[in-house]
């Protein structure tokens, strides 16, 4: 039913032009502003970092899909407009206005996006500039530019889309991202725009998305560090002309599962794309008495500094795995955990288990590395996905000034 | 009142014996156990790891001290005895009955502790005749040896003192740690003896440790693994003859002072001790709520990978503090809040406040820095120490293999 096309090229979303262009906020002359247009106003909906230092563009994005409805996105790179006070407020409604202007609509149809360096004023100048020379470059393959201007440190633009199956027809979801957020956090940002030709009701797209997002972007993690501008929109411009999908109706459940593809496919192309990761760690934690328990447990171990550091060394190290399961504040009984690290078991049901270290070590020498938690507790689960810690990341962002 | 001699030698105390040897459990031949004895059975105290992997002497020495008497601490370094299953508990429970043979007390009044690897067995012929070896060497400036026994990646072994006046007379708070724990956590402990000839009960000498350690050892953090090993121990030899001390009445205050400025002491050691760590980070968060609130933002600064490493780069970002202040789960007006990096402020009551780039690298280029939020919103405040992330650390932790 769904046919996952990342890796290969955008392709056109009925309904939706796009645009990409560079006005000089990077110092690089890479592009740096983006404009996604729907033809007319159509159901969106939002999930937003949960950071208090929400930045302003985040303040208003909020305000501005609350009613269910949108009709553009405008967002730059290379400056986050976050804790930049009454001014950054003021930049981000004007980011609205001039975009409003340009396609000819009301501002509070507009969703405003920053991603980049905290603290520093938008050169609203150049942002004015970019708005309008955006506006006349959109067109419906215009997408490839507009995943290019929302990079900020990403080593390669990301995208996913998959098709469905809608009453007889075939609807498409197509995301691009940039992957920022927990993976190069320095810019402080995740964004991500996704874009269906499916007709559906504002209510049903936002419950869509939240499942989405909940098994997509918020299972992975670099560093622990939730930013100030993380931020995910999803468009659907109706244009397929299927009957309006309304929650728990026909069609709901492609489109639920289109959209989850779509952002677990574009959260794992964060997590590899991360500065200076070597490679993933896929921990899955099973026999939980709950999938909030479950979870618990996956982000401790993927958050942990010493697994992430023994991965990168590829020391096949339970033990330190052992002890983030243990940190996690999770009730449980260690003589029913068991755990294996690449494969290899380590610690089964309280006791450890002795494993020849050439082929444990084997395990680990993969760039994506499985790290197994068996509770023994219930018959919950989840999967998080991390990356390793390396001296590059850290010499990245210690070197990186504002 | 309090005279703190930390950097200063280790000195007797009244009614101890210590002793440290090399037996044979690190291959580079030091010491790695230790040995504490008092003349007679007498008040202790004990706080010890939150981490469900507890290891097998934690749980031990957590039953042995329970009704607030002991008489003496076996240690060693080079193993951690934790994730060890069946074995691993029987190996701690020997410990204590050597011990107790070579002392000649019950095995219930030996408290056992144990650092360095996870999840392999402690090599019991060595154990023994270390233990017997340490029993010979006992005496009263045995503590320099006890304190070296303990180390495991420690530059330096850690010590501090107080002298208190009780009653007239002159008491003394020694103790010693060796750093790893929450600092260099590969090895996954920190450990802490505190031994005082003041005479006191077994519930006030409690009560007072607990506060020593909530205001010291849980106040620094280089990287919020909680370990499986974390043990801290009070004795207490009551050979200065003062009317013993019970909760609230004269002494009190001074004994929990001293107890509370030698943890501190050892604490701050660790904290300057760390892996690879160029500098330490003092977090001061004002006007939050509660404590609890001031700390748990505190903590968030002071854990924030990307405030360690633009820490480590002498980066003046003000921007990370404010997104790792912001991601604290702690409700607040961005607005109301200010805050300062290297005494030099970046952002006050909401709005971001500029600052020569000179002068403010100038504040980030010393062994500790200055980090200051007020979050504007009540009269509570914590102060949290951290140390900064750098590439060594991470080759460090990469490089150490089980």
């Amino acid at each position: 039913m769904i046919a996952l096309s990342h890796g290969e090229g955008l392709q056109p979303v009925g309904g939706f032009r796009a645009a990409g262009v560079a006005c000089g906020i990077k110092a690089s002359g890479a592009k740096d502003l983006a404009l996604i247009v729907a033809d007319k106003p159509c159901p969106a909906a939002g999930t937003f970092t949960t950071n208090a230092f929400a930045a302003a563009p985040v303040q208003l994005s909020r305000a501005h899909v609350a009613d269910g409805q949108a009709r553009a996105i405008v967002a730059n790179s290379g400056n986050a407009n976050a804790a930049t006070g009454t001014e950054g407020r003021a930049n981000a409604r004007r980011m609205a206005e001039l975009a409003a202007q340009a396609i000819g609509c009301p501002p509070s149809e507009v969703l405003v996006c920053s991603t980049g360096r905290i603290g520093a004023q938008l050169p609203m100048d150049k942002i004015a500039a970019g708005i309008r020379a955006a506006a006349s470059a959109l067109r419906p393959d215009g997408w490839v530019d507009a995943a290019e201007a929302i990079r900020t440190t990403d080593k390669r633009a990301k995208h996913a889309s998959a098709q469905m199956a809608i009453g007889g027809a075939s609807g498409v979801v197509q995301g691009i991202a940039k992957g920022a957020g927990m993976i190069s956090p320095c810019m402080a940002t995740m964004l991500c725009f996704v874009a269906t030709d499916v007709a559906v009701g504002s209510e049903a797209l936002r419950k869509a998305l939240r499942h989405a997002v909940v098994r997509s972007f918020n299972r992975v993690t670099v560093d622990s560090d939730t930013s100030t501008n993380d931020t995910v929109i999803a468009l659907a411009s109706g244009e397929l002309g299927n009957d309006p999908i309304r929650i728990g109706r026909s069609g709901y459940r492609q489109l639920r599962a289109g959209l989850a593809d779509v952002c677990l496919d574009l959260a794992r192309q964060m997590t590899r794309d991360g500065e200076g990761a070597s490679k993933v760690a896929e921990v899955r934690v099973s026999g939980a008495r709950s999938r909030r328990d479950a979870e618990r447990v996956a982000r401790a171990v993927a958050d942990s500094p010493l697994v992430k550091t023994a991965m990168a060394g590829s020391d096949w190290n339970w033990g330190r795995v052992a002890a983030a399961v243990g940190k996690a504040g999770v009730k449980l009984d260690p003589n029913r955990v068991t755990i294996a690290v690449g494969g290899v078991i380590g610690f089964e049901r309280g006791e450890p288990v002795p494993a020849d270290p050439a082929i444990a070590r084997a395990g680990l020498e993969r760039s994506e590395v499985l790290i197994e938690v068996d509770l023994g507790a219930g018959k919950a689960s989840a999967t998080v996905w991390g990356s390793d810690l390396t001296p590059e990341y850290v010499r990245f962002n210690a070197e990186y000034t504002t």
